[in-house]
């Protein structure tokens, strides 16, 4: 499929998100959980995973946050927290199976309790969980972990239906899954909005702005904006950046800054005051700025479709700027940078 | 007491850290909790407060990762999370007592639970801490709630000791304290180093990298930055960045970029490597960077040596660029605003 004339194997990736969230449905429903605490009704979960493998349980916490009776917390080091304990479900998640960080804390969290879930693709990670028998995940392979959101976000909902948590959101599922194929075709045919941020985006330093439940879609972006097209990107959450970030604006300005705002038609109106005065600001400042608006009728269906959205806006930027969005050469630079100095029997042998 | 000749009430308010920290101590001794589950032995404790009011609650999550039975979740938000129950103690953060989303949050709060306790130093949290008896901790008035970060750490730590998570660390903050005093007597003989960190902030936009346990002492780096010399700054905790952040260093560069990292002469050989491909990299794009090494023996001192250091940078830069550290009018311009929008009786009358 192509949009705008583009076409690369990551506009590919990105578009299949309605396959992706549909598969990755019926693949997960059949994984069990053993009868005891910890996989029975946990007191929180702990989703331990970095980069494209913490972001899945990052917008599940926004998710689940007015909705679960636990905590969704999300420790993206290399030391599991001390308050695991019997009845903390951990899950552990990385796609490629060999992130250092995850398999050193998961090292760690194996001396506090033995409740894990495993999502994963390949490596370390994977014979870590064959050998403890644990629950797992499995990741379709051979793709850039950021590409397998969906079925991380599938997985990890999965997780709380078999914890006792929370039903699996069905109908929300469908939505979003239906929105997404409309979307699609309507991007096909009109792909301008989508050309038009990444333009603005192009020649500027992207401020991403979002609040809850889509601060970490806002951080996806950021992230995408990184990894896809290669460029710098920041993210703060709302309204925490009313009481510090705000008053960067004060001072002389070092960048050619374009704020994109994360927004809900369906805002409470103490959210909508505080970026109305923020859009004063930017415009008294002489700064253009861009909002996205979610789309859909329930949560999942919003997040999924921003997402999605803007997913694509940094694909089709990088593709404008004549970057190759699949490839992420410093972070590859740096694992085998770090493969001379780190022997992996030190964190791989649990 | 000057530092480079400079003067002002705000770097007298950074330099009397030590004290702040030690009338702290003796002051919330007293405060005791009820016997009741949810102040006693919590499996849970929630921090709720935003900007000034929440880096206590930050900073104190990373003293505790790795030592506590409980997590500590900082909630940034207009409402409570729906995982309160009574076994989870709720510490409600407003230095102004005005700030409309702890109310609303505690309001939503009060719902689910009533272990909760208040810091605070007026207003409607005062209010409400006094009608439904809730310990509190009172903060010295009419200062700005940034200053007040000594008190609330200490505040904080005694609240561990009182519910019984955590005995109080008094050897840690009496080396704290003492640490402070020297630091404070060698910068007023040696400014140097702060006036340099100072003068290559202020052409450029300071990027602040920092990994656990020093995560949000560079998050209130960033924030102080942005508060005291109303400049930009960002800020992405280690070693998440080096799965996303790190990517824009491949594309073109929108600014003059100067990052910070926050280090410790004491850290793991997987992060002294990783820190060592960032800066080559940095290098390699002709990008100056600055460290910053902690002082100290246990980590309360690395953690308030590091705070004092950098808050004082933050003042010195406003200084020497002509802008007055203390008002952040961009902040209050929002309060003004939204009093002519919002009807303070919805969230006040708790």
């Amino acid at each position: 499929m192509q949009i705008a004339g583009l076409e690369h194997e990551m506009l590919d990736l990105a578009l299949r998100m309605p396959e992706d969230l549909e598969e990755a449905y019926s693949k997960y429903a059949a994984v069990s959980f053993p009868e005891k605490s910890g996989y029975q009704n946990p007191s929180k979960i702990v989703v331990m995973g970095l980069g494209g493998s913490a972001i899945g349980g990052l917008i599940l916490s926004d998710y689940a946050y007015d909705r679960l009776s636990a905590p969704i917390i999300v420790t993206r080091e290399f030391l599991a927290p001390n308050f695991l304990d019997d009845h903390t479900l951990v899950v552990a998640v990385s796609y490629s199976g060999n992130t250092e960080e995850t398999l050193r804390s998961l090292k760690s969290a194996l001396k506090l309790t033995d409740s894990i879930v495993t999502i994963t693709s390949d490596g370390f990670l994977e014979k870590t969980a064959k050998k403890y028998s644990l629950p797992t995940y499995v990741l379709p392979s051979g793709r850039p972990p950021r590409t397998a959101l969906p079925q991380m976000m599938i997985a990890l909902l999965w997780i709380l239906e078999k914890s006792g948590l929370y039903k699996f959101p069905i109908e929300e599922a469908k939505e979003a899954i239906s929105l997404l194929k409309e979307l699609r075709k309507h991007y096909v045919a009109n792909p301008e909005p989508l050309i038009e941020l990444a333009s603005k985006i192009s020649e500027s330093l992207p401020l991403v702005y979002s609040y809850w439940p889509y601060r970490y879609v806002g951080y996806r972006f950021k992230t995408q904006l990184n990894e896809n097209a290669k460029i710098h990107a920041f993210w703060t959450p709302l309204p925490e950046a009313n009481h510090n970030e705000i008053m960067g604006w004060e001072g002389k300005l070092q960048a050619n800054y374009h704020p994109v705002i994360i927004r809900d038609e369906q805002e409470e109106d103490y959210l909508k005051y505080r970026i109305e005065y923020l859009k004063n600001l930017l415009r008294s400042r002489g700064i253009s700025y861009s909002e996205i608006f979610t789309k859909g009728r329930a949560r999942l269906a919003k997040m999924f479709s921003t997402i999605f959205t803007l997913d694509l806006v940094s694909v089709i930027l990088a593709l404008k700027l004549g970057v190759d969005p699949l490839p992420v050469s410093t972070i590859s630079g740096l694992k085998s940078y770090l493969s001379t100095r780190i022997d992996p029997k030190e964190y791989s042998e649990i």
